[in-house]
């Protein structure tokens, strides 16, 4: 039985998602497009699956397009979200941390002639409200920052940042990539103040290959696509119902996130209490980061190494974002590391189902690894 | 038992795609960029099923890029295609006829100053070589013309339009919408000697939210989202593994096109047969359409109140495109046809499994609702 502890790539379907899957692919094969009866049965398990995925957000149905994921989502957000308001200004704020599918897409969009921030974390991983407001002026009009960071679980504060926007009379929308976040911290769109809030089935143990962006009631972005009536128009093409509704099955299971933070927190400091006792091990993640994510270096044995040496006793984890696939870590990189520590870096990931067990498989194979295996330089 | 004769719009997935969607779901979680032994062995089903689809087309394994369907593919190649040659010229050629996923995808691109071209068919719902050798020219630098029309089954003659454009001396990218053909059809790639080529998962009994676009090696697209480095940046975002090897798992299925070929003319020899019996109803597909698709007007019941009829002793069919809900038909209306024809107009569309007991399920309904239910005026 393998340890499974690269929850933050990738999660196992749960039984209750997959059995809802075989049973839109088997028994609701109709396209909700189509006018008849086998169209209609369709377009009301999507509606329903829209409520269920909804509800999780505290959002209306009608706020909920569905997408082929977590990248999607936040391209459109951030290319649509620019692109509709390019009238009022010029200037986009992100951060230097974000996932490659922000990152990537608000480069994009320099290179279509925007001014595009990146802000740099302090040493702890944080964006500062400060850094914030001295970005934010009249002339942005797009704001996006993620919820908690995909390789090192730093809590960004993403509450603030909707009045920071009004203070400084800012045109933006706000997105929020809550990719990380969801499932594993409270998301109340309202609260949060956000315009745009992107998460994605594979995270909470749903399909890959289908996410949703909320858009708030009123908010205008322009599609990445052009096609159907499908997803208002916004995300037009033949709805993928089977994974839309193995997303809301798996979204119906997030549970009880307070009890769920609770467990994964004491497996996190029984976790990290081992790994710190290993010679040369140094925490990357800050002490108030999700407890779901722990990033460390070994300083001694290249990440990549690392990784196979667990993975002959079955215990997976990653060096960072599976999306960089092996390349240095721009997250890392941004908080300043020497090149040792970035290129040893490991990142742990619990799911709520994680367990002790694992957890000690995973010291042992890092404190074997470290005592046999040839280290940098 | 249903007659379910709307297969153009969508298929009942085959009990081997399930089957297959079920072992990746269940026992290949990874995610296909994890460096582990986990993701190595979703990266292997990944690649085996990218092996399977290109070979349907005759292309290599590296040409194939996966998307979320065929909307994404038909606008990857419009808009990608465009932008890429952007600085080569500045006109796009293609049909009136085209799936909305083109037709809005081209006009997308005329309101951002490109001069777009939209070949009207013949009577008969050709576009003819004339047509296409008149509009293509040394400014030229995308045509996208479907191979069968989604409503009335017109095989375009896209086998001629490569040389055209050599001839022309145009710069341009040539895409074929194959959504339709796919499966029904041989398609070569390099016979039709085409850039780009786009096909769908859900049309030949595989999973909705699942295609490819065929990118012929060399030729340069942009895309539409960004982020990492999975389908080689042209597409980026985690790999929906499980849809892809249901997709996969159908394209190995599609079995002898001649045979399914012949036995589904015979069937729509059979269907039209009775149907042209009759009182009022006119055929609009033309005698050379693809055998899976028959387009007819009854010229007496409004569309959809016939297929509320027909479900109601479970036969499925449509009035057009599900795309387009309902909304009076852009290609009957380039095929210029009166207001009643185009009102009254319906969509039969097998699989190779329609049988001649639903067909005759079929007749019996539009015969039994062209006598009893209020006629149009």
């Amino acid at each position: 039985m393998e340890a499974y502890l690269d929850n933050s790539a990738t999660t196992k379907p749960s039984p209750h998602a997959v059995s809802e899957m075989m049973r839109i692919f088997n028994d609701v094969y109709g396209n909700p497009s189509s006018l008849h009866g086998l169209g209609k049965t369709a377009e009301e398990e999507l509606s329903k699956a829209r409520n269920t995925v909804a509800a999780t957000l505290g959002a209306a149905a009608s706020e909920i397009i569905f997408t082929s994921g977590g990248t999607e989502s936040n391209n459109l957000a951030v290319l649509g979200g620019a692109r509709a308001r390019k009238r009022r200004g010029n200037k986009i704020v992100t951060t230097a941390i974000e996932h490659s599918s922000v990152f990537e897409s608000v480069k994009a969009l320099e290179s279509e002639g925007f001014e595009c921030v990146f802000l740099k974390p302090d040493e702890t991983g944080h964006i500062t409200e400060e850094a914030l407001k001295e970005a934010i002026d009249e002339n942005t009009i797009l704001v996006s920052v993620m919820y908690v960071n995909n390789e090192t679980g730093v809590i960004q504060p993403v509450d603030r940042i909707a009045r920071i926007i009004k203070k400084k009379n800012a045109p933006a929308l706000f997105h929020i990539d809550a990719v990380q976040a969801y499932g594993k911290l409270p998301i109340k769109v309202q609260k949060l103040g956000c315009d745009l809030l992107t998460v994605s089935a594979h995270k909470i143990h749903g399909p890959k290959g289908c996410g949703a962006l909320y858009i708030r009631k009123g908010v205008h972005i322009v599609p990445l696509v052009y096609g159907g009536e499908q997803e208002r128009k916004i995300r037009p093409g033949t709805e993928a119902l089977a994974q839309i509704c193995g997303f809301a099955a798996a979204a119906e299971e997030i549970g009880d996130l307070k009890k769920n933070l609770e467990a994964v927190k004491e497996l996190n400091t029984y976790t990290l209490n081992g790994l710190m006792k290993i010679d040369g091990v140094v925490k990357n993640s800050p002490d108030d980061a999700l407890p779901y994510i722990i990033n460390i270096s070994t300083n001694a044995i290249k990440s990549e190494t690392m990784l196979h040496e667990l993975e002959s006793s079955d215990v997976y984890i990653s060096s960072g974002s599976a999306c960089a696939k092996g390349k240095p870590s721009h997250v890392l990189t941004a908080l300043g590391f020497d090149r040792l520590r970035a290129d040893t870096a490991l990142r742990i990931s619990f799911s709520a189902d994680s367990t002790k067990e694992e957890a000690d498989r995973l010291i042992e194979g890092i404190k074997h690894g470290v005592e046999t295996l040839v280290r940098i330089k």
